[in-house]
């Protein structure tokens, strides 16, 4: 076929270059949003009588017959047709005759045209993503629900720091991801713009009536600048980093998963459904989803990276290189989804084992800073009641013991202040209870966020 | 100085290791920020009647030196002391003496004090650098008023493509700008949460009050959950994902600058005091503000990535992996605001030259597309229209020849439908005035685009 | 099909995890290399007497009819089956039955077997590309032999500097391309290492011979130690680092063409065939390839994050994360090389324009450095030197005059310096010729480097 | 001071753009690079007799002056003067007088001399670096030969999978890193080389001797093209690709100490001398040296994603961009070398805790695989073997049992292949020694390794 642009060339495309530059192979996931804006575009002109109502008429009837090729996956894509615009363009013209297919580009260019493309794209797969990541937390404050007496080892340094709720560990993770979900709609208000009529970089010399078209594709803006608007993909970027930030949490939390499902700390069972074995190692049990995901914020950190690349030091308008950008966009919202739904999944059929109070005081001395703390309300200063305990644990390292199977008599031989009330003081369970201020890890304090949470995600 | 953690240690810390594991070197820059969250702490533990009003007074008299101390330059910051909490906690004892000074940590940990100095500190960045990007703004709208009449090419591919308003141009750069800033905003809101009383993680045994601390330091909101408090730093990514959003704009728009002052394109001449020359070439006016400004996109772009590797599968809470946020945060808030300063005074000094008609019209054909819309306009179907001024530009281009000296009779060989009306048509005037629609180049258009960005910027 | 470790499993795969966690839809590519892997590892297990030699001849012959079913587009490439290995496995099932093929595995992991696999394919990939870039060098000393007398403007800050040869222009990128040469054969020799007998991780039970397998598939290098082995990734790092730097390379190439093709600079006409039109504007001939490549370094780059994200933290042995090695991987490998075709395709059919010696004496002052150097020679220090060319320059430009039309006369009211030899001195042609230096840019010099970069390249 | 290319400017240099181009206050460290290159190339002039011996003797004294008062700190770098160059420059006009030192830059650019001093700096950075990895290596081996005989389980997806020595573990490092190391030498190769006489771009008029320099800086090569020379920060790049493969391993290695420092794993004791405490909690002791060192993986990243950005779509030759090389390279030179020292002295103060053979069995079923491998013996295919032992690693979950403590009998009712030498067969130190092929675990093999790297680490 003839490309669109031939007139002044005398040469025709090198075969190699048209693949290279041919977009078709990866933009034509956009037929629905290409075509779903050409049908608002065409009632645009038809309603400022720049095409007759009859053009109009066989236009949208092509245009509904081509979505319904493209849903049937019956359409001929074709590299020598370069993106998505052309190849429904040209197919347009074989069904309804060159005459009225030709009028359809009045008063626009690809250049804003891809733009309305990606940004109808974008803003579903913000939606997509924006439930994905509440079905999770829904699903994270269920097993906060589920686990509310269950206390593990909180941690810093990876070292027993004290003793936490699983749910209030859980429900940290339930506040990452609703911030995430919150930077995912204010990007959503940037890309929720409606830039068609800004024609290849100047607008066009047509007199269309662009909130005509915002209103039929349902968009509450519409650009300011045309050559802001074809030569922008903030957009893009701005969801690469939303999905950055997202992954990077995932990333968190298999890795905590993967420590905590090893036979040496042992807090979870992964099931089955999410675990893969070895091919030569009969006894495995390998966490695979989880690791997956959490290599899988390598490929979206790429992916942010590829764009803000792609972007530095172009000069305006559109550039060729643009059209670099939607493979990394397309591919961080695939990832970011995918990884959601597996991620909430494997949560909803793993299993949590209980630890016992024991299990919990054998080692790594959880209620030292509740001991320390029990020395302040007995009148210590707190820097010298943090050295007292530091110099019991000491003493419990050198003698192989545990703070709470020291004897009153012992701990006041390192400090007079101990009285017979500080055993009650350390327990595990009372560690957590005292922890009850907004925000803590008691369990009145999570539940009540676990109430606060149920609502909002509702 | 002994360590405020020594208890249980038998060994002193390795001397390397004392200046390797310190960050006093760069988060001394806190201190403010520091201080005054101690201040409200304090206050806070008052009210709350955990500490007496004597040792409270004595505490904020301590403080309050040590700020004074700070401010004048004065006070002796020692790596031995690791941070800058113990930087001032360790003065405040040699000031007031252990009793008290020992009294301000309770309720209290590094973790969520660092937590609340950076919240403190990137609150303030943020709206330093909104301000900056405000002057910008106005600035640029304050060119694009004085150069209204101004027509240059306007490019796609660095091809001449139509022509625009040099205003339309600089606009187009306002409405980056202004997204930047609204992203800026909207990690504001997340930056604006008070995290103290997380403690160490799981939250303290005092009864304290979060809200009335919150209250003290103006923020509208405390956080939900201890351990996300001390092990988020969505903070510093956001704001470093908003830098480099911004620098990418501004390596653009230096781009632009750098090729527009070649001697071949010659549409500015920055001034002296923003240009160097070179130690061999005596003739040489770099364009190197613009340079450097595309150059340092990329630290900005590093540091997002520094910061995002850094967090990648990190177990909660707190791990000292987090110490490294500060550099690639202070970093980018920094790049950002110097950018924004010596951008907008080099675009301030300035001067856009005049590009005459003949200039305009002598190469690149600028107004091929409105000479296809004229063909539509007399009902050729926008493709054939094309494709009969592709021809004509060919024609040109064989035979030496611009668009507007081909006589109608050549214009008519070509295609009949051209009438005498034509050359009006492809006037370079003409042409811009036509785009006269929402968010076009026309002269009407930006004329509104300027008064809309004027009330905006107020 | 069962999986190969079900033995300890209960609950089969989720349906969406089986998706998700195989690998077939982008390692299937390495078929060929895992061929090749399992025949060399079942010669050795034969010749070491670990399998019959009746076994032996199955499995080969079964392997040999699934490489033509492979190479045909008849394999029947399965999800279920998780990735390459499995897929081959179970199809050689099939054709030999399990008791002998079941006997292929012996002494062999997946973890080594793919680690095999990327070797082979990346020392084929490295070699592929050594050969593009070979050929873009020759195509470049050609087109530098070509235009020996073709004098351009050299530039430092997009200013016009000094003349200089395009030819040595060429050249220049010549000398980048070969150390991008010289860093893939360096990452190659890390390449061609042996890793098979490392097993899942700390080598196998089975008398084999490693050398024996390395012979067959000419890796002149057996690995070390078998947890690195099967933990490394090291080598895709490298490559993409490699592939990174050479993208850079030819991003700043393309962005050189973007500019040179522009009607204000118009040094070079590229051909149609590497060009394309606008949908709107009819004049318009883009240098897309050029735009394309250089927007491809930033997915290259991205490939580069990614990879090293992917690494940062991995504890030993092997990973699933790891699995995400392959895509960028093999998304750099294809877009270099095939960068580095339609590049090479792209100059060699691109025109470079002539420009007279009044074109680059016009503007820009290109031999003010010369008339700098003819003071030093007339017993002016260069600093002193410097700042008189520096005002002759303001001069012209005050009064709207180039360098070579000034009259002895004004030169000598400047300074007395200045003799009627001057003229000549600051000559286009004789500027060029005087850089007479090793690597300078006189015909001569340029002519020495062209006969030691054709001995080179052949 | 007057700026050394003020001749053709009229207006000065604004005050803050003075600051903001200044490189003086980072580029300073070169200080003795760039003297050392002024006097090889002040000798070389004088050698060529482009200037005379009394101007020369005067230039160099003054040179070696200014190093000294450099070496005492009593050197007054000033802002003013933008850099290095040009404040030593104006030190030595102070000194010998304008006359003479004006002579120094004949035949010189700053734009070739900053290229040379990054070299001369560069080349002594991978010499350091190279030295500080040997140093590591050799601890590693050291360790390895004292911890001969502890055996470890090794993992695969943090799950236990198989045993293996310690040292074998440890040694798995040494090969990254002599892979980081031959990584730093070939980068060198391309870091060895000279570009001064390449000048501003072009090369120089002056009847230079450039190998003669080479020869004094004892530089084996000199460069091919002055506007590659120029041009070209390769080296940079690929010097920061380097650092960032070396502390991915790093970052790998430290993730494990983390892991294993855990009271969960306990293989591991970090020394007081590298780990620190808490401010709250008075237990704790962290492996801060290993979480910074993990941490700071991220700042390398960004430096190379910060230059790789820098370069991209930078036109020929030298832009003011490319200041922006030194800051994220200094920093991964430092970076690299200072978690180098930290790593081995945490490692040479580490110590390494027993674990007993039951403590190896009671978990993880770490010779599943030997099992199998032993039915592999007795004739079954080692896929069936592989299914077998995954059930009897079931009956063992569900009964709550070891490998080791079932019964013949037991293992009967499971496969009658098993007979009565199986438990010899899965002892762990049997295990561990029959991996006896090269580069397994058995001591045998190890051994001989630790015999192959103390050789070539001499």
């Amino acid at each position: 076929m003839k490309k669109p642009w031939s007139g002044r060339f005398k040469q025709s495309t090198d075969i190699l270059m048209e693949t290279f530059s041919a977009s078709i192979s990866f933009d034509k996931r956009l037929y629905a949003c290409d075509i779903e804006g050409s049908i608002a575009h065409c009632k645009m002109l038809a309603h400022c009588k720049i095409i007759s109502p009859t053009d109009a008429r066989k236009i949208l009837n092509g245009l509904r017959r081509i979505l319904r090729e493209c849903d049937a996956g019956r359409f001929p894509f074709s590299d020598k047709l370069e993106d998505i615009h052309m190849n429904i363009e040209s197919r347009l013209c074989e069904i309804i005759g060159p005459a009225a297919a030709g009028k359809l580009h009045t008063a626009r260019s690809r250049n804003d045209q891809i733009c309305l493309d990606i940004r109808l794209y974008l803003r579903n797969e913000v939606d997509e993503t924006v439930q994905a990541i509440n079905r999770l937390c829904k699903t994270l404050v269920g097993l906060a629900k589920k686990n509310i007496d269950r206390v593990i080892p909180g941690y810093t340094h990876l070292q027993r720091a004290q003793p936490v709720l699983l749910a209030h560990h859980l429900l940290a993770y339930v506040e990452m991801l609703l911030r995430d979900e919150e930077r995912f709609c204010d990007a959503r208000k940037r890309i929720n713009v409606m830039p068609l009529g800004s024609a290849a970089l100047a607008g066009t010399n047509f007199p269309i009536d662009r909130k005509y078209t915002a209103k039929l594709l349902q968009f509450p803006e519409i650009s300011h600048n045309s050559m802001d608007a074809v030569a922008d993909r903030d957009f893009a970027a701005e969801f690469c980093s939303a999905a950055a930030l997202l992954m990077m949490h995932l990333s968190r939390f298999c890795e905590e998963l993967v420590i905590w499902n090893s036979s040496e700390f042992g807090f979870v069972e992964l099931s089955d459904a999410f675990t893969t074995g070895s091919s030569i190692m009969p006894q495995k049990k390998n966490p695979d989803a989880a690791e997956l995901i959490r290599g899988k914020s390598g490929r979206v950190f790429g992916n942010l990276v590829a764009l803000l690349t792609l972007m530095k030091g172009l000069p305006l308008a559109y550039n060729k290189d643009l059209q670099e950008d939607k493979e990394p966009l397309f591919d961080s919202a695939d990832t970011t989804q995918v990884c959601l739904k597996i991620f909430t999944a494997m949560m909803k059929s793993a299993k949590f084992k209980s630890l016992s109070a024991a299990e919990l005081s054998s080692r790594g001395f959880l209620t030292a800073t509740d001991m320390a703390d029990y020395l302040v309300v007995k009148g210590v200063p707190f820097r010298e009641a943090h050295e007292i305990t530091g110099k019991t644990v000491a003493y419990c390292l050198d003698n192989g013991r545990t703070l709470d199977d020291l004897s009153l008599r012992e701990l006041r031989k390192i400090s007079r202040r101990f009285q017979d009330d500080v055993s009650q003081h350390i327990a595990i369970k009372n560690s957590v209870d005292r922890k009850n201020v907004y925000g803590g890890t008691a369990k009145k304090q999570v539940r009540a966020q676990i109430s606060r949470l149920t609502k909002k995600l509702k």
